[in-house]
């Protein structure tokens, strides 16, 4: 199969707002009046969680047939410690991104414990959004344009 | 300052269709017809896109001031290859996350080229998401809840 080109666009509306458009859909994102936002959105970070819950979810309710599992219901809490000292204030040693996340996977199906850990491993390893996080990803700056 | 832990919760509603919260925000993420889902919302790898962009937008945002930078406007065009060969089949030696994300980043402010760079430099420093998918980052199953 070919490779899929997603494409993604993301505009500040004004202060720390951001709506953002990929294909039909938009949503908008913010910060909290604490980090100096309006609070109109989730930030992108709690987005960034969402999609990796999201993503366990689809990878999980696309390949339990594959696991002869009757799914029915399937759910992931996640949740992420983030240093603002990396962030806001750049401190040597400190990092910037996610320092841990954790997935918390619920599944609702009528399976032993080792087919429930088979498959909740193998969502694991098909989450595009999981491996692009926890496995070092090429994130190039392309190109910077100046507006006049 | 303390450590922050962001949460979010996805659910699945039916199909691929997720339902993602976090605080008081929610958003539905889905696939499109071709890949089994009904298109109700961006999938997660979209989400994931646009949030990277928002977070580029942001920090640029927030920083401005530093740079003695009079942003007019600051927007991201964001691309990310993904191999359907990872996710889909598990091919070995085919990356499950993106094989590469290109940022394209849109500064509309009076500076010259060099004093550019130099902000667009220490956006991609400080940018929590770029981070969390450029450097390998602990995302740990934490628990699997067998829920009959």
């Amino acid at each position: 199969m070919p490779i899929q080109t997603f494409k993604a666009v993301s505009n500040q509306v004004e202060g720390l707002t951001v709506d953002n458009k990929t294909r039909n859909f938009s949503m908008v994102m913010d910060e909290p009046p604490s980090l100096g936002g309006t609070d109109k959105g989730m930030t992108p970070v709690e987005a960034l969680l969402c999609a990796l819950g999201s993503c366990q979810c689809v990878v999980g309710a696309a390949f339990a047939k594959q696991f002869e599992i009757e799914l029915k219901g399937i759910w992931a809490e996640i949740e992420g410690d983030l240093d603002p000292d990396g962030f806001l204030r750049g401190l040597p040693g400190v990092p910037v991104g996610f320092k841990e996340v954790r997935i918390y996977l619920h599944i609702k199906a009528d399976i032993d414990e080792e087919k429930k850990m088979a498959f909740a491993n193998f969502i694991e390893e098909r989450c595009p959004v999981g491996k692009t996080m926890s496995l070092p990803t090429t994130v190039k700056l392309a190109e910077v344009i100046l507006e006049k």
